[in-house]
């Protein structure tokens, strides 16, 4: 059994209180008091545990990470980049699942009890209104996968969506076609809206149509693509909200006699490990995950340091990542 | 910001440690003393956080996650029951991320620092020390998809690999294959072992032969399997150590020209969310993952509660998920 504050108490003859302020900087406790404790600490082999450390520096070292989206695939490699990073900064990652939830309140609460230091909020679907709440329930909050904007009320770390979806609009441009469209996530959502507006704002011709799944899932990219084909032929490519809606959508295209690329291209958005497996092989547009991710930390830390911070926005840039779903760039001319 | 113990202090003219022990089950406070920081409260509407809950019930409310594979899909879904099934309790879920680590004291010096309450090692890969190691150090640990025993030193709590291995064994047998092959997850773990165990065991003829990937993931069921094809002609049929081992021995075959299941059978295990996507239609044996999540939860409260506790083995049965990877039954005499 791991040695207590209370064990050090009873050797060294003194309260539990005064073993508690003998390890609280600053606190009151008289140089005798504190030497005795620190020998039956020594002679214990006593540290103070994360909770007795929260005590003394009322900093629980929790991190809340809130998601809400178990569905899509780009979420391993966040969880797995958010934990192995608040572990190499000594630091404890708390995940919270806010699928389904649409109270902001209810999180506060939630938040609230979880007693975390900072809450960094990785989605691009939750509205605004949520990293708002939390910062004004007192909470450092970061919003990673946010809207980016030049005066933030909350920091937020990610990518410019519009210009992804102008990267987007070039690439498929430069490749010949013509009639193409959008396949976006959720209407509602600022990533959707952005990665569109940035579309139609770089496509050279007429504004693409567009249609919005009702989720960044599987099950929704394949269910609006096959809604679409029953309405008549495809376009001739397809800028898909992000990878796992685009996976949704070949399925559907495939299932429907379609070859890609040879009949329509699609693109996608994330470059998340799945889209590299042979079979998918999607053509699609990098989001440096890993640096929103040590970014959106690095931030939270310093908010939790200096509440009084400057929001910010930290935005990284996007790649092309050409593999097998797009036709070829034509041959240059001689 | 939020009211503390430190305004409910000053409030109700009383010490720090006052309100502290006035709101800890059977600590010494004088009645006077106790009504006078309960209107402070009230007044300010102060709730002790899970901080300060944690002060006095010696209880953090954390229970941490042990997971090392964030490359296979499956956690999803064990991340999302994990943290439904702890908000609903009104716990809190930390994960903890042990990929590439084999140092079973590090991570226990890791998990005492966190103050968790209890520990779920959620995998069938990490050694059986790593559980043992926790339990030694004095934390309430259950094993969750470990190897089932008759009697356990931690919990465990999974399914009867050996049973599904013999389930996988007859499916393949019904459907008429003879030449049959175990494409499993690495040779060390415990679910690879029982599940080629009683694969053998339960196959009618010779004992089937047996290959090992590195790791249960994509890359490695398809490296393997194209290790396998350079060799020779493939088996009529591979039971794969779980579903990423099969997608990535599905798209090897189909790179190498085999029609699934025209030429080769493949079943998997899991039934994971992907598994069911149109493309993959992956037939396989379904693991109950958020059964084994709920008990596992429950079991590790129990433990965290009545350290002596005996420990038990709780195992949840599979079934076989029919999609489109095996050969159909053959029709029955009339």
């Amino acid at each position: 059994m791991p040695v207590t504050l209370k064990d050090v108490a009873l050797r060294a003859g003194v309260s539990r209180s005064a073993v508690s302020r003998a390890f609280t900087p600053g606190a009151s406790v008289s140089a005798k008091t504190r030497a005795k404790v620190e020998r039956a600490a020594r002679e214990l082999g006593y540290a103070p545990s994360a909770l007795a450390s929260a005590l003394s520096t009322g900093r629980t070292k929790l991190i809340g990470l809130v998601s809400n989206n178990f569905h899509n695939p780009v979420f391993l490699e966040v969880f797995d980049r958010f934990t192995r990073g608040l572990q190499e900064r000594g630091l404890r990652p708390l995940l919270v699942n806010l699928s389904d939830e649409t109270d902001a309140a209810q999180s506060v609460r939630m938040l609230r009890q979880y007693s975390v230091d900072a809450v960094i909020v990785a989605s691009s679907t939750l509205p605004p209104d949520f990293a708002l709440a939390y910062r004004e329930a007192g909470l450092a909050v970061v919003h990673s996968f946010g809207r980016c904007e030049q005066h933030p009320v909350v920091p937020v770390v990610g990518i410019d969506n519009a210009a992804c979806g102008r990267m987007a609009a070039q690439t498929l441009a430069a490749r010949g076609y013509r009639r193409v469209a959008f396949l976006g996530g959720p209407e509602s959502a600022t990533s959707t809206q952005d990665r569109l507006a940035g579309f139609r704002d770089g496509w050279p011709g007429a504004p693409p149509p567009a249609r919005f799944a009702s989720a960044y899932s599987f099950a929704a990219g394949r269910a609006e693509m096959q809604r679409l084909l029953r309405e008549g032929p495809p376009a001739e490519a397809y800028f898909c909200g992000d990878d796992v809606l685009s996976l949704g959508a070949l399925s559907a295209l495939r299932d429907a006699g379609y070859d890609v690329p040879g009949d329509v291209g699609v693109i996608g958005l994330n470059d998340m490990e799945m889209a590299g497996w042979a079979g998918f092989d999607l053509t699609t547009i990098r989001q440096p995950v890993g640096a929103i991710i040590a970014a959106s930390i690095d931030l939270a830390l310093m908010l939790a340091e200096d509440p009084a911070m400057q929001p910010e926005t930290r935005l990284f840039p996007c790649t092309l990542i050409e593999r097998a779903t797009l036709r070829p760039l034509p041959a240059a001319a001689p």
